[in-house]
């Protein structure tokens, strides 16, 4: 990468304010940055960053102008976001790092004859392509992936080095799927019938929609009957659980650890967060926030923020949590009263 | 599938009331079924679901016969185990969407040449199987799939795409592990000799007994000495983490993201329901159930039920939930009772 | 493995006390041993167990030889660590269940032209070794091992089946990485722009240490900008979840299922029991032991020990949960109390 200042602002849509001429090669958060970074601050309280700040130039909102006059030799560029901007620089810097764009399939890969294959798709070494599956344009294997019989990944995607894709199961468009991800696995269904476990057939798929993204080692599984659903724009971390039948809307945030269990349905930008449980066959409302390592046993309502073994309201959980200190001194006091009493009733 | 009402009866050893040379298709649930599908209740007070079902045929209970009647014009097909029921018609459909049968092995599979293989088995593409390793009759492997030196694959069981059996392990028959799964990964045994944690060698191995099912994602280890064992017909969901020298006993349930740590011995017919946790060297008498996100840190009667962060009786546990939200209100009360009793001491 | 009790001795520096040219050829726990096996025992109040134990001889602290004596026919080596010294003798009887060491690449291996492998590495079978990247002497990949662009496997390191160790990621010396993990994947970055969450490039890697081991189907993401560490002599569990820029110290302990948010700092010697997890941005002093199943969200200092939900020190933790017990008893004498201070109101 090598970007002049000027080049910086008409890529992040900004403002550009002293530099010109100078160019970045980098990029590095205000305290570790060189005279060739760029760096950024999120707003005007930050401004304080920029006094022992080395970078080529900074980017900031337009209303830290005044805090940060003066306070270092970076040339300035004014945007709306400046954390969006700096992630469109790193998307620069990143077309350095990546290798070149491959199509076709690596001899050692095994493709299906009845497979569907974009020209320009890449099929990458030791993968497997089954039956009747599809690979859209622009489209990537990496290594030792795996896509079933009829499976599909859609224009643009990238499946990461060790990924299943099974059966019938769908990627969308630009989709990225983090290695050792399963995506298809059968749903946990079973019943009871002379005292063993029998198995009921998952005949279901799952659907990934466009704009997802999906962490390493997660496991999604498919539908008993029909589909599981991951909504357009929906991110999840590593090691995310999704059982069988869940539909998840759009744009949500699903952490590392957390699981999901089967047919819940979660709305639209909803955030769960690390190492949570939804139980199976509830409603989560869009805009629900479920906190960290929080187990939610019933439905929540839209814009719920929630915590705690039982998921509590967080207010609550949190004015249960600070008495919880005082529980051995109320429960001190709780004997202390109950002796009082008895000693009454000896000697009225 | 195309099965007459008559036909499904016999599979399902039900009795059949009307839709004479009716033809099933597919199956749904009551709420989603159309009109060539078959569908069910579990039960008599399920019945109000067939008012606007238009299913085919209707599996029921017996005792559901005067609740249904008249309800919709679907036929009837009395079994004693409804879902049972369905998932066997679900097994013919399977059929249907399954491929072939393979046998032998893909050439590009790698099996060392002291592996025995059955003719009836099938080793996948990019498979490895290593010296002395056995794979029995009719089981398959599916694609990317390791297993080792000594390890063995009984009669009829499946290894889904990237599944690692180590070295000396054992799948016993029918079994399906799903993708992703390790068995055989070392325990974590270290001792700490000069400051640093030294490896005391994992030299056992696993026992996977027959008829288990294991999710995707699962870490199976390995006994330091014996054998980490899985017991008949226990079934196991994804991302589930079994330490060294685990026995688990038959028809178990374990959850998503549950764990055990090492040692611990678990009886028959054992739930552990998702992200709960089993200390080390713990026994957990048969019949017993951990709900859903719960700690256990000491052994269990047979038939306990437990619930919360320290796997408390699960009444227990929920009696002290409900008055938890009574907490900041007593130490209200506390707190003037303190005072007063203060006041008293100054003003007596 | 057959070795004299002299052998046994001289491999542990112990002390043989009886035995002379007895043979040991197996090992075993004191309550199992057979008479060719050796055994241990930690303490001499262990000594008890060594009434019925039949092993040839028996590895035990000096202390423990006056508690120990008569007790069985087993030859007596007095060692300062008996565990320690076990574990040497383990490691002589893994040797002959380890196959022969290879070195050279499967024919199957897809090595790229201008990646570095060292004359007496092995590539195995399946294994795809990317552009750039480097493996080391003596250092090993079992089958369908993946290792990207410009990454790097240290010498006598040793990936198990199905590792992913992504570009310019990097494995110390003698590390063991078991099967199923990932390393490098990308960290969890987004920012929110439109309503839609925007990626953050991850152009970071992941650096781990020489002695690190870490378990099955882990995932350890790579650093938005600089590096993930995993420090020397750490040994991770398996599943657990490392996030982007996570620093952790020299000898930690991260067992099974645990996780840490990104940029949080570990110090050494840290244990992190399992399904533990730590919010993002901490710093964990060194020493510290996070007991299971705990929630930490705040910093540490060095040597804490925190337990439960919200990361209690352990003896308060400990002090809340045994008055929780009490709480519905607590409540009851409440509402007497409330009922009893309305009656005075109403008839003072």
């Amino acid at each position: 990468m090598n970007l002049t200042v000027a080049e910086i602002a008409a890529l992040t849509g900004g403002r550009a304010e002293g530099g010109d001429g100078r160019t970045v090669t980098g990029v590095n958060p205000a305290g570790s940055a060189g005279p060739n970074d760029l760096s950024f601050i999120d707003s005007a309280d930050k401004a304080g960053l920029l006094a022992s700040c080395r970078a080529a130039a900074v980017l900031m909102p337009e209303d830290a102008a005044k805090a940060a006059a003066g306070s270092s030799g970076a040339a300035r560029i004014y945007v709306k976001n400046p954390r969006y901007a700096f992630a469109l620089v790193l998307r620069e810097l990143e077309k350095d790092l990546a290798p070149p764009r491959r199509s076709g399939r690596h001899p050692s890969a095994v493709v299906a004859g009845s497979a569907s294959v974009d020209p320009e798709a890449w099929i990458g070494p030791c993968c497997v392509v089954e039956d009747g599956a599809s690979v859209g344009p622009r489209a990537s294997l990496d290594a030792n992936c795996f896509v079933g019989r009829g499976a599909s990944v859609g224009e643009g995607s990238r499946l990461r080095p060790g990924v299943s894709l099974l059966d019938r199961c769908s990627v969308g468009r630009r989709c990225t799927i983090h290695s050792g991800t399963v995506i298809g696995s059968d749903g946990y269904g079973y019943v009871r019938s002379g005292g063993r476990h029998e198995k009921i057939p998952q005949l279901g798929a799952v659907r990934i929609d466009d704009d997802v993204e999906i962490g390493a080692n997660c496991a999604i599984d498919r539908a008993a009957l029909d589909m599981t659903v991951i909504g357009e724009g929906t991110k999840i971390d590593n090691l995310v659980h999704i059982a069988h039948n869940v539909k998840i809307g759009r744009n949500c945030l699903i952490l590392a650890q957390a699981g999901s269990a089967g047919s819940t349905e979660i709305g639209d930008n909803v955030v769960i967060a690390g190492q949570s449980g939804l139980s199976d066959h509830l409603k989560i409302g869009s805009n629900s926030v479920v906190m960290g390592r929080t187990g939610v046993i019933a439905d929540l309502a839209e814009g719920s923020i929630v915590l705690g073994p039982l998921g509590r309201p967080r207010r609550e959980f949190m004015r249960i949590e600070a008495t919880l200190s005082k529980l051995p001194e109320i429960y001190a006091e709780f004997k202390r009263l109950r002796k009082s009493r008895e000693d009454e009733k000896k000697n009225p």
